[in-house]
């Protein structure tokens, strides 16, 4: 009988896990997300153009379509400016800042796995 | 030239994020590879078939293909025995334990991502 609860437990456990990797890929998975939020962070460009240019392989096309999701999601606000020319801003929201650890963890994971392949191959 | 190298030092710093990114995602990005992960961890089950049954939404041929990609990149480990009827275990590695920052992190900003979305909603 404990062994049963154990397992309903874990598999409880493991349907609650699922379900938030689940929300967190929705929002920010796939290829491009991170990297505009990375992005913006460290460079401070407020510029689709910009944007363009600091990450490698990434399409007008792509960008404008996560930057519309970010919008979304409320991690990106795009602010018009209508002077003339007009003048698009892309910001980080101060809700973005969750974000943080995220971050962090899948830049320190993603260093150490490429120093452990290195490693290896050497 | 203080604001030239302090943009070039933010570059540079971009450009080593979004390095180490690329190698996360690569490893570890996707729909799959961390639910896969998640749930090796949260039921410790070894069984393929098991693991189907665990993860709604994928299919037998999307999660041999994950496994065998996980197993490349040294955080799964296949163990067949040969018995009759053949046993095939799949195990996390050691390794796979570094991902835990990473899970972590995905997995409670999914729970707050999702909080935040039905406090909008109410």
């Amino acid at each position: 009988m404990e062994e049963v609860l154990d397992k309903e437990t874990r598999r409880e456990t493991c349907n609650s896990h699922l379900g938030a990797l689940e929300d967190t890929l929705y929002a920010i998975g796939g290829k491009w997300k991170l990297k505009v939020i990375s992005t913006m962070r460290d460079t401070g460009t407020t510029r689709f153009n910009e944007l363009l240019r600091h990450i490698p392989g990434i399409s007008a096309k792509v960008l404008s379509n996560e930057l519309k999701e970010l919008e979304l999601n409320g991690l990106v606000m795009r602010t018009v400016y209508t002077e003339t020319p007009v003048v698009i801003e892309y910001q980080l929201t101060e809700y973005s800042e969750t974000l943080h650890n995220v971050l962090v963890s899948m830049i320190e994971w993603g260093r150490q796995h490429k120093a452990r392949i290195r490693a290896e191959r050497s």
